[in-house]
């Protein structure tokens, strides 16, 4: 009898491959319907064991049923190296280098979303091919404050261009079947305190100047996952957040992805069940308690999700929510067969990365034509400055990286001009020399025990006689510069970098700065240097990036993202806000009193700070000259559309792109409302001589603001202008038009 | 100009995901026009990277074409723990327990090529979602002597056994998209000096005896990895020899997959570019040399072959051959789609490792039926026996595991029995108390400073008393038992269990002994033992198996897969071998003076030395009767078949097994044949009463030989016997015949 029941039984196990496939394995049926197949065959334990991470980067699958684990890495500027199984150490394996893509800020900065498709392709292949499942990236956080030690990882200071910008990253991301992370939801807009910050900001602000770039990812982008940030709002750490998670992403966004903790970002287990966590990571539970075997028992959504559950104190209601999440999430990646294989470490992402970087730096100022730089006549160029030399893919926080290879701007400089030009280099000032991150050492010995004066004096000496002094400096990745967990101490340039760079201004007036950095600095010596260029942290192409631009083989497009303001006092943030900079471990309050006037929506306002360098701000070697633009009509219905026109001409002698910047300004409206408001943009690229006409179309929304005591966006009729510009301060035409 | 060169590259080297799809990734084309696609994209150094590993058990991709990398694991009895990058020590994952599997030696002793088939398909599936591209493993060395460490991992001492039994066994494997890898290509057949052994054999005894598993392996299991041995051959390395690999098993039997050397089995460059080596693995470069970056580098696959060709020294024709095979390999796992997705630690698998167990399990002796315990009668059993407690998981070398979980003998037995009858415990002995493997411990504390006599007289106060007495012993995965990189110091029991067990007879006539080994042992008190049986380190189900074989739910049907001798002198091997145990760093001769006479052909031949327990041996809690065979003819034609019949009966009381054998007696032949060798098998299921009759066929491969001097296999026309037989020394019937 025993015997005939063992023979039943084993007649129903068969392994899996010898059975017929499931629902859930079956990849010809709709997602839905295989995630609800799945989803009863899970043991409650299994349930658990999928919403919270198994080590540093992975989660678990259902082993007993062939869903794989799931394995993240940190982005967004390529694929981190491997760590331990528990330890932040790297875990020393040598298939893990990358290719390094340009920081976020200068993908912003080349205004091309074609630049962000690109990107999230090539940096999708090298997720895929490393068998990444999420890549934690991108991040839109908006740029409130210069002083954010995190902003090169985001997209600048305005809604529209953040939002127009991170959706073709995310469907390029995706077509490998990779899901992007969006990143960090929501309003982590500094870094120091961001784990007991509590955002206080109006409705209005939180939707016309916050939410748009996570929207248009999750609406427009289909981006498969979101991550909670840090800090507090209303009172609710961020990911476990009621309002944010549940009334607006999976609410009124319908998000149907999974929400991913930033890693320590929970804090609450009932608050991990109802609101909205879908993922927990990197919880802080170094002990061990209730018998955990692991800390990763210890999780909020670990062991003690699964006690109330057992002990019948919550449903499973939530939990069965997590875990479709988490199966359609599988179903996109992991288990999506027609996924491609990825690549890592091919020529067609180093070309990306270059690209991106050309397309990205900006020419901010460039007197008397000083660049590009004229290799027929240049006899001796003298480069000058820390970030000439320092690798820039280390440091910073989680973006750092193991690059295959970076070359630095004086490697890429002296690759460019080869044996045609002398180049010359002096250090000018020593900045971070340690070489280290997190322990690991970059590779770099950049200690120098000079003086400043010493070092002064030996690049004045060096500049003198050079037909180009290339002044190669800025902030760097290390803590109180742009990096993660710190913000910045002041709007200047660290290391006495202005001492330097007047020196030079004196000694030799060909002599270009170059600034490179994820932030606005303050450049007190602006009129003293005729051609001052922005260059960003540009990754493994760095420094070809930066010599194709400075000789001309690429002429500059980049517009800024975001607004140079001359001081820090005429930051909104800074100048209205409580931001103090002092470590709290007490939660602490702070208000957004300047709403929704953050950058050149606050500098409009300030009519009298004019910003040193205006948001979309970019200039060419070469000239184009914009005619008057047209509007189809000079009424709008509130469901109709507008469609304004301009001819925009190549009036120089070499071809170039531009970006053409459509704003719309609301004339008078029942709440106060910015000056204008980016609403649209167009990079066109033309030929000397050569006009192309650019045309943009208005509807309801992009004349909308969001009224918070209606909650919904509002147009108002009444007048308004189409406002055709090459950046926030150099507007070229005005269409008046009125919305009926 | 040099802007409209960029943009023309650049619309080149759009990512992969961008291309339109090329044929080495169109899955719909056949692997050959792939493998011709790929192989030209690839340069000379992607190609020279394919062919060695980069780290302890991994080989890179084309990184830069999207082909995966390759993850090797060792096997056959589980998928090992994950190790450090380039270090032994495990990596101290969570995810990487498994399901054990019984021993190989187990399988064999199944006699049933379902049992396989469930082998293969469970641990094909725990490699397949450990990721796993390739498993190291089965093993089918033939077992020429009990003395080999090894022997646990084989599949005995019959070629055809082993030929039958490896074929399903890697189709399971390789159903799930993961390759088998038969080992350890060919004669290593002790382990002593394994590195240095010379093998001397006669081609009869290589045809005959030692290549038909592996050629079985490759032409009907079609394996897609083979791996080479550590010892030589004619004066070569296994892994680089051009007998083995590149005549016979590239040449003769067409194999299309790849050669891997053992860990650390290659020795020289130029041996390894022509003499069939494909991919090589854990060589002992722990020295940079020449620029390496990494030891990985120094392999002789690695920078030496690339100098070589570069120095123009060697062409690429081998190169290409290996990369072909290479290439090969990762479209039929890595890059095929449609495998499945495998499952770890599934019920199926813990299910299947208990049935594989069950039916491995051979009952060698039972003498007044006093097997199966009868649990309605029984009030106490004692428990006697270190390898009652013992883990058998870990140890033995390559094949250890880390499970999820174990059932030891004492657990299995207690679980069965439940409250039903008392089960007391004693040790009995002390053997290897270490709990450590390669620096792991198990976990288990098994230290006891008792002397021998003091173990014993509690064991006998123990046993005294019960109703039944179970010793349980035998060998471990210690050095000098079963164990790689080790042989065993004689036949006999170690630890001093032979006083134990005769101590035990003496004081309860209820004794059975089970003994735990992968070899066979000496039983100097079988005459004063009943019951005996044979067990297998039987894995993660051993507990469970045994039990249900000892209370009898499941009816014992395992068969010896090799000859138990009485004394050591009676196998061929030690009688005329020069093997002698003593370490060698250089180079010795082992010939192999038995040639074709090994395990029960050698006990045939030797007709005084009856075996303890003959091949092919096994008991039944029922009772089977073999009618007389006959044959559908009396002659058979060069190209014809001749069926033999025999009908077998179940005479006992309930259900069971019966392996029914055939062998093959050439009655006269030009040279020395074995007086049978077995030729055919088959297990059926009787109910009580039930007959069967069993047919099999016989053609002219069943009667042929080896001859050496005409290198074919040869039929000789003249008088021939299928022999119907329960075992090696238990024949029940014989018809003649003649070939013509």
């Amino acid at each position: 009898m025993k015997k005939i029941l063992v023979s039943l039984v084993f007649a129903a196990v068969l392994p899996l491959s010898a059975q017929q496939k499931p629902v859930y394995l079956d990849e010809s049926k709709p997602i839905e319907e295989r995630v609800e197949d799945a989803l009863p065959r899970l043991t409650l334990k299994e349930k658990i064991a999928l919403v919270h991470a198994q080590s540093k980067f992975s989660s678990a699958g259902v082993p007993r049923l062939g869903i794989p684990e799931f394995w993240m890495t940190d982005g967004p500027h390529g694929v981190r190296p491997e760590v331990l199984w528990d330890e932040w150490d790297q875990a020393g394996w040598t298939n893990d280098s990358c290719v390094a893509f340009p920081a976020l800020t200068c993908l912003a900065a080349t205004w091309n979303p074609e630049m962000s498709l690109l990107y999230g392709q090539s940096i999708g292949e090298e997720a895929r091919y490393r068998n990444k499942t999420v890549l934690l990236g991108p991040g839109v956080n908006i740029y409130r404050t210069p002083l954010n030690g995190r902003n090169f990882e985001y997209m600048g200071e305005d809604p529209y261009l953040s939002a127009h910008m991170v959706v073709p990253y995310i469907q390029g991301v995706q077509q490998n079947g990779v899901a992007a992370c969006v990143k960090h939801f929501a309003l982590n807009n500094h870094e120091v305190n961001r784990h007991t910050t509590n955002v206080i900001v109006d409705d209005r602000a939180l939707y016309e100047i916050y939410l748009p770039a996570f929207k248009a990812a999750v609406q427009e982008g289909k981006a498969w996952a979101i991550m909670g940030s840090y800090n507090l709002y209303k009172g609710q750490h961020c990911c476990h957040n009621q309002y944010l998670l549940n009334d607006i992403l999976k609410g009124e966004w319908g998000f149907d992805g999974v929400v991913i903790s930033d890693w320590g970002g929970a804090h609450d287990t009932d608050q991990a069940i109802t609101n909205g966590l879908d993922m927990e990571f990197g919880s802080w539970t170094n002990g061990l308690s209730n018998g955990a075997s692991n800390a990763y028992d210890n999780y909020y959504l670990a062991m003690p999700y699964l006690q109330r559950i057992q002990e019948g104190k919550v449903g499973t209601k939530e939990l069965d929510d997590k875990v479709r999440r988490i199966l359609r999430l599988a179903f996109r990646t992991t288990m999506n067969t027609s996924r491609p294989w990825g690549a890592i470490l091919s020529p067609e992402h180093y070309e990306a990365a270059r690209r991106i970087g050309e397309e990205g730096i900006v020419l901010l100022q460039n007197e008397g034509g000083l660049l590009p730089i004229n290799l027929d006549k240049a006899k001796k160029i003298a480069v000058i400055g820390e970030n000439a030399i320092k690798m820039m893919t280390v440091g910073g926080g989680s973006s750092s990286l193991k690059v295959q290879r970076e070359i630095s701007p004086l490697d890429g400089i002296r690759q460019r001009v080869g044996n045609q030009v002398e180049v010359v280099y002096a250090r000018g000032y020593v900045g971070d020399a340690s070489g280290e991150y997190n322990g690991v050492v970059t590779g770099q010995n950049l200690k120098d025990d000079r003086t400043p004066d010493e070092l002064i004096a030996e690049a004045v000496k060096v500049a003198a006689d050079a037909d180009y002094v290339i002044f190669i400096g800025g902030l760097n990745k290390s803590a109180n510069q742009d990096c993660e967990d710190t913000d910045r101490a002041g709007l200047g340039l660290p290391y006495g970098q202005d001492d330097v760079i007047q020196a030079l201004a004196k000694v030799n007036r060909n002599l270009i700065v170059v600034n490179i950095s994820g932030n606005a600095v303050a450049m007190p010596w602006v009129k003293e240097v005729p051609a001052i260029v922005q260059d960003w942290y540009l990754g493994s192409e760095a420094g070809s990036a930066l010599a194709a631009v400075l000789v001309g083989d690429v002429n500059p497009s980049g517009k800024l993202p975001f607004t140079f303001p001359v001081k820090l006092e005429d930051n909104a943030a800074y100048a209205l806000g409580e931001y103090t900079g002092v470590r709290s471990d007490t939660v602490i309050n702070i208000k957004y009193n300047e709403s929704i006037f953050v950058g050149y929506r606050w500098a409009d306002k300030q009519k009298k700070s004019k910003p040193l360098f205006a948001f979309g701000h970019g200039l060419s070697y070469t000239t184009f000259e914009y005619g008057k633009p047209v509007a189809d009509a000079k009424t709008m219905s509130p469901d109709g559309k507008l469609t304004v026109k301009v001819t925009v001409k190549n009036t120089g002698s070499r071809e170039g792109q531009e970006v053409v910047q459509l704003y719309i300004a609301d004339k008078k409206s029942s709440l106060p409302r910015p000056l204008k408001e980016l609403k649209g943009f167009k990079k066109i690229k033309l030929t000397p001589g050569e006009s192309k006409e650019v045309s943009f179309v208005i509807d309801k929304e992009a004349l909308s603001f969001f009224d918070d005591t209606k909650h919904a966006w509002i147009a108002e009729p009444g007048k308004f202008e189409a406002i055709i510009a090459a950046s926030a301060a150099d507007v070229k035409g005005v269409v008046p038009f009125e919305l009926k």
